[in-house]
C-alpha cells in the first residue's frame, strides 16, 4: 500500500516448526516443560485454540502444513516440494518448469550410496561444473544452497515436462542409486524421467574425477561424485497473498524451503544475518528483523525451524530449551509490537515418535478486540480449552485478516 | 502384514449402538445415570471429545453412521441399506447385483397387512420355496436370518438393475402392500420394479397355501405368507480398510448390519457365541473374541446393538441398565489390552423422543501418547470439555490410524 490506512491493523504470525508434541518426558510436553513466560503472557491476553493444519488426522508435511496455514488449499495449490526449494534458493522460475530438491551424495563406482549427504559439504565448482547442462534441448540448472543440498530446475518453456516422476534418491545409504521412472502415463513424464536419468549420469561422470574432488579425497573426504533428485515440482503462477486478502507481507525465515513457500505466495523475503534454520539460528537478529519489516509490511511471517529437528531427534531437552530460547530471545521482543500477535506451529513433531503427527498444535491470536478466555498458559493441553475451540489451517487467515479489516464481506 | 512390526500399534473400538441422549430422568442422560467405572477409567486416562457422526444437525442412520466412523464418507459410499443385510446374512453378491432388506409378513387375501412381522417368525422351508426363483430372466435369491428377517438378492451379472426403487413395505400394519415404483426414470429402475412386484406376487402365491402356513394356521399362529421389501442397495466393490489405511481389521457384532457393513469394508466377520444383537446378548464372550481377534487383527471393532433398541422403546431404566452391564461384563474385561482403548457410539437414540438424533455422541480414545486431558466421566455433558474438541465421524480414522503408525504424511 502506497499510503497509510489508519484503520488497519499488522499482524506478526510466529511459526514454531513442528512445536506440537505429545506429553512424555513426566507426563509433560516440550513446551509445557519449557520457561514461555513472555508467550504465557501473550495465552492470557488473547484468545486461544487448537487447530488441524490440514484436518483431523491428516500428518501433514512443512510445506503443505504452510500453505494451509497462509490460506492456500494444499489439494488444490501444492506444487510439489522442489519448487519451494528453488524459490527458496533465489533461482528463477517460470511457467511449466520442473524444479527438484537434490543433494550431493557419495557413490562407489556401482553407484552404491555411500553417504547421501557426501559427508554434508556441497561445493561452489562442482555446482558451477554442472549448472547449465543442455540435456535433450532442455536446459538444467542447478544451485548448491546450504552444506550438501541443492536445487535442481529444468526449464520447461519449449518442452512438455512433468513433476509425476520418481525420486533417484535412495533415501538411506547403502542402496543403488534409483532409476527416475514416470509415475503417471504420458510424455512428459517419459521426457523428464529420461532428462533426470541423464542429468543423473552425467553428474556422476563430471565430478567423479573432478579436481575438487581429488582434492577432497586426497584429504580423506568424502567426495561429492553424483547429485540425487527427488521431490519434483512444477511451477504455475498463483494469486498472491495480497491479491487475495489485499495485505502486504514479508517472511523471516532461515531455512530454505520456507523462504521458498512466502515467495511462492509472493512475500519480500527479508534476509536474516543468523537465520539458519538451525539450532544456532540468531533468533535475536529475528526478531529485529521483524519489527523492522511490520514498518513496511502489513504481515511479517517469522519462522522458527529448530523445535521441529529436535523433534526428529527425540530429543525432549533440546526441544524445551529451544522453546525456552524463542520465548526470551524471540517473543519477549516482539510480544509489544503495534500488531496482532499470533504463534502457532506448522505441525506436530512428538520426540517420543520423532515423526511429523497429527495431533493439532496451539494457536494464540492476541491483539485489539479479540475475546479473550481464561486460557493463561501456552500449550497443547490449555489451548483445547480456549475461545477458539477446535479450527483448522485453513481458516486462520481469513480470521486474522478480518482482524486486520482486510476483510470482504459475503453477501450484503 | 506378513511380518510383525512393533513399531505398530493396536485398536479395539467399542460402538455402543445410539448410546447417545438427551437428560431425562432427574436431568440426567442413561448414561449419566449408569454405573460406569470402568469406562471412566478409561475417561481419565484418555482424550475426550464430542463427534458429530455426519455432520451437526444430521440424524444418521446406523449403516451411513459406521460408514463415517470407518472412514468411508457415506455420501461417496453408501450402497443402500439392501447390501449390508445380504452381506451381514452371508449372502454372495457380486457387481451390479441389487439386494434387499426383507420381513416376512402376514396379509390378508385383499393384500391388507396384518402383521409386518408374521408374528416375529420366518421359517426355513418357507425361504426354500422362495429361493432361486427366476424372474424375467433375474436369479433372486432369499434368505431367513433372524426371525421374521430375510435379505433378498436380485442378480445383476447380466441384467441393468438399479437401487432407485420404492419400498414396498407398507412400515405399519393395517395398509395395503405397496407397489415398487422407479424412483429414477430408466430402464434398469423400470425392470427392477418389475420384478419386485412379481416377487412379492409370487411370494404370495406360493407361501399362502404352503403348509407350513397351514400347520402355523391350525395352531392359531399368524401365516407367514408374503415377503415385504425395502431398502434397495446395489453392490460394488469399495477399497477395504487395509487398501486404504494399510491394517487388518475384525468384527465382533450380533446384529446382521454391523456384520455386513464390517464385510463391505474387508473386515473378518469373527462368529460369536450368544452374540445376538439384543438385549440377552452374551458380553462377556463379545470380550473374549475381541482379544482374541486382536492377537490376529491390528484394528477390532466391537458393537453393541442394545442400546439403542432401549433408546427406540423409551426405556431409561432398560438403557442405563444396558450401559452398565457394558461397563461391567465388557469394558472391564478389555480395558487393559495392549491396545489404544476408543468408546464411542454411532448416533443417539434418546429415550425421550425414541429415534436417533443428531445430538453428537462422546468419545474417548485411551492409549500410548494420548493427550490426556481433565476430562473423568464418560458422558456427554464430560466430554463437551475434553481435548478432543468437536470432531466429527469422518476423522475419527485417520487420527486413530497415525496413533497406530499407519499414516501417511500429505507433503514432506
Amino acid at each position: 500500500m502506497s499510503t497509510i490506512d489508519y484503520d488497519k491493523n499488522k499482524v506478526i504470525l510466529v511459526i514454531c516448526d513442528g512445536l506440537g508434541d505429545r506429553p512424555s518426558l513426566d507426563d509433560k510436553t516440550p513446551l509445557q516443560a519449557a520457561d514461555t513466560h513472555n508467550i504465557d503472557e501473550i495465552s492470557k491476553a488473547g484468545i486461544n485454540g487448537l487447530m488441524d493444519v490440514i484436518s483431523p488426522g491428516i500428518v501433514p508435511g512443512s510445506d503443505t502444513a504452510h500453505l494451509a496455514i497462509f490460506g492456500y488449499d494444499p489439494y488444490k495449490y501444492y506444487p510439489g516440494r522442489g519448487v519451494f526449494e528453488a524459490l527458496g534458493a533465489d533461482m528463477a522460475l517460470n511457467k511449466g518448469d520442473v524444479a527438484f530438491r537434490a543433494n550431493f551424495a557419495t557413490v562407489d563406482e556401482k553407484m552404491r550410496v555411500i553417504d547421501r549427504r557426501a559427508g554434508r559439504k556441497g561445493g561452489k565448482e562442482l555446482a558451477e561444473a554442472l549448472n547449465g547442462l543442455e540435456i535433450d534441448g532442455v536446459k538444467v540448472s542447478l544451485k548448491n544452497t546450504t552444506e550438501h543440498r541443492c536445487a535442481v530446475v529444468m526449464e520447461g518453456k519449449t518442452e512438455n515436462l512433468s513433476k509425476y516422476v520418481s525420486d533417484v534418491d535412495t533415501h538411506e545409504a547403502g542402496g543403488i542409486v534409483k532409476k527416475c521412472v514416470p509415475l503417471n502415463e504420458g510424455e512428459g513424464e517419459k521426457k523428464t524421467a529420461k532428462i533426470v536419468n541423464e542429468f543423473v549420469r552425467l553428474s556422476y561422470e563430471i565430478l567423479n574425477g573432478h579436481p575438487e574432488n581429488e582434492e577432497r579425497r586426497r584429504k580423506g573426504e568424502l567426495p561429492a561424485n553424483i547429485i540425487l533428485l527427488r521431490g519434483a515440482g512444477s511451477y504455475e503462477e498463483v494469486p498472491s497473498l495480497k491479491a487475495r486478502f489485499g495485505f502486504s507481507a514479508a517472511c523471516v525465515a532461515g531455512a530454505s524451503l520456507y523462504k521458498g513457500v512466502a515467495k511462492y505466495l509472493g512475500m519480500d523475503v527479508i534476509p536474516i544475518e543468523g537465520g539458519t534454520g538451525r539450532a544456532n539460528t540468531n533468533l535475536t537478529n529475528k526478531a529485529e528483523a521483524t519489527l523492522h519489516a511490520l514498518k513496511a509490511h502489513d504481515f511479517v511471517f517469522l519462522h522458527v525451524k529448530a523445535t521441529d529437528s529436535m523433534g526428529h531427534d527425540g530429543d525432549f531437552e533440546g526441544k524445551r530449551d529451544m522453546i525456552s530460547r524463542i520465548d526470551k530471545e524471540l517473543v519477549a521482543r516482539i510480544k509489544d509490537a503495534d500488531a496482532y500477535i499470533v504463534i502457532t506451529a506448522d505441525h506436530s513433531t512428538p520426540v517420543s515418535i520423532k515423526r511429523h503427527s497429527s495431533d493439532p498444535v496451539p494457536l494464540v491470536i492476541k491483539g485489539v478486540g479479540v475475546r479473550k478466555d481464561r486460557v493463561n498458559k501456552f500449550d497443547e493441553f490449555s489451548a483445547a480449552s480456549g475461545g477458539l475451540g477446535r479450527i483448522r489451517g485453513i481458516d486462520l487467515m481469513p480470521i486474522l485478516s478480518d482482524f486486520m479489516g482486510y476483510y470482504k464481506m459475503y453477501g450484503t
